[in-house]
């Protein structure tokens, strides 16, 4: 596949999004942005022996050094004490304001790493190099950064735009299936928020898409970056539109916090939350039944979890409660017009969700 | 003294400076920020019984509902943790992305808060009710939020300005003396820096300060926040001039750094601090050796410290090398040129700068 690049258009914190097999070994990819600068690689246990060579490869053919940061893998890690032994090594390192955070990783990479790129000596410049299929089409797109809180999922963080997006598609090769799936969750959203057509495109290379196909994977994460941009450009802090962009997110966060972090992945509580989500469209009748089950059967030819946990309907209401969409104590949920079309529900109504929720 | 306002020039986050006595009780000053919201007070175990209720009283005149949030006193609390439990008070009582947050206190609340709101739910907006001399004069305008890491200080923030900021000089007549002069420390640098008549107007009038006169009082406030409002306005993020209000900092963190937290007050690390500056730029013949006796005698007069602690050089130079306005491992100084004006020194000559530490 060839080079694509998209922009995120915010005026003078506009920023590329190039997409294509081998692009971490393009240094021309990098260089406009960390020419004689110091970079500080922050990448996690899995990612390193794999990646973290030819970054750094690239960094240097552009003339910059760098240093590496790793964590440890996994959901678990976005929190403040990972976080924290960032700082710690930054610190030791001496990084300063001119330092370029690299965030080579999957989501909780690109999240916690953009984060201390957002808060570190007051904000620092950085660059998202995401390395799975969810950081791809999402979490590197957009500027949100953060950690969890025990008591909330995505609680503590900040809008802090990078200045590239590098999403080099052969690292999916080393994507575990799980992971993979979990990734085609946040692509299936895309298209029932707002592009049939692409949902339609889907349900016929969901097969490809999971054999890793190279075109059609590349053909998603391209489509699902131009539906990403346009929303981030239109509403970067979440005013309004952008808000879209959590369909089956409240639902799905509210798994993920009363499961534990990292029982789940994030993609495959999303998937589950989505199905919720069109159920619950339907049954108030905002929405075909038929849709509901027409994406369910979608999201379960792509491997996903489409059954929510049993728990009690208090703990779910508990949980979404805390959700950052809510205002003045409603819970703010995203629901399906259609599918293809999607609305922000400020106000969703309280007894309809707890009966719902209730199985009742 | 009447009310006085001046503005924050920032465009579309431009901001209020309101400054007189008993602005505490004028709910006016608050509902343009909070008709119709939920308030989060958050402020200290020593403010809290002096001023919370008058704050609740006025917000509640504003048609909001308010909860507070009260953390122990002190430099020592200005770190992850405490800021980890105003998170979890703030999410224990669902605030959502509309609360606002009230920060009541000296510099230590209004760091803390201010970089809570910057970072709850990717940020809320906050207002600043600052209760000391020193945060009236310095650390509740301009933005700089955040916690101290134990590796140095302020190394964990992020520019959030707020919505307003209410300096009410009442709240100064119970604040200790040692922190009165604490604030006054960085009154002299607003004069040292920039303004020479200042300088000589606080020669004037130091001992009125010290006796809590509420006339100067007000006017040193008032004039070192029209200075400071000035630079902020022309560099928001510390690009160029606002590094000039560091004048005295490199030294001055470092001395707290070196001396752990709260051991030394900061408005009288950056008195020694300024000093070390004053004579640093003697020494290198760039400013008359008079003008550091005069900042001197000012600053002993103003019952300051004036004398750094003891310490072997490499050590001071390991925790200036950490300072955040360095770049590429060079140590960046504010240095007068003469009281009244100063510069901002990217490539502080190592070798000098060594023995002057050394006491060479």
């Amino acid at each position: 596949m060839t080079l694509r690049t998209l922009t995120v258009g915010l005026g003078d914190r506009s920023y590329p999004i190039h997409i294509g097999r081998g692009l971490l070994a393009r240094a021309e990819l990098l260089s406009p942005h960390l020419a004689s600068r110091r970079a500080a690689v922050v990448t996690n246990t899995t990612v390193a022996p794999l990646y973290a060579e030819a970054v750094e490869r690239a960094i240097a053919a552009c003339g910059a050094t760098s240093f590496r940061v790793v964590i440890p893998d996994g959901e678990a890690e976005k929190r403040w004490e990972t976080l924290d032994r960032v700082y710690g090594e930054l610190l030791a390192a001496q990084a300063d304001r001119k330092t370029v955070i690299v965030a080579l990783g999957g989501g909780v990479v690109g999240d916690l790493a953009g984060f201390a790129a957002a808060t570190y000596q007051r904000g620092v410049p950085f660059i998202q190099v995401p390395t799975t299929l969810l950081a791809q089409v999402d979490s590197s797109v957009g500027g949100k950064t953060g950690v969890n809180h025990p008591l909330g999922k995505n609680m503590i963080g900040a809008f802090h735009q990078p200045l590239a997006v590098v999403a080099d598609t052969a690292t999916l090769d080393t994507l575990p299936d799980r992971e993979l799936a979990a990734g085609l969750a946040e692509v299936v959203k895309y298209g029932a928020l707002g592009d049939i057509e692409f949902l339609g495109w889907l349900e016929e290379h969901v097969e490809r898409l999971r054999a890793r196909d190279p075109e059609a994977l590349s053909r998603a994460i391209l489509r699902s970056c131009e539906i990403k941009a346009r929303i981030v450009a239109l509403d970067e802090r979440e005013a309004g539109p952008r808000a879209l962009l959590n369909l089956g997110h409240t639902f799905g966060h509210a798994i993920e916090t009363l499961e534990g972090y990292g029982t789940w992945l994030h993609g495959e509580a999303v998937a589950a939350g989505m199905v919720m989500a069109a159920r619950f469209s339907a049954r108030l009748g905002r929405a075909p039944e038929s849709d509901a089950h027409r994406l369910e059967a979608l999201l379960r030819r792509a491997g996903l979890p489409v059954a929510p946990p049993r728990l009690p309907a208090d703990r779910w209401l508990d949980a979404m409660g805390r959700d950052k969409k809510n205002e003045s104590g409603r819970i703010t949920l995203v629901l399906l017009d259609r599918l293809g079309a999607a609305t922000v529900e400020k106000n969703a109504p309280a007894a309809e969700l707890e009966a719902f929720l209730a199985g009742r």
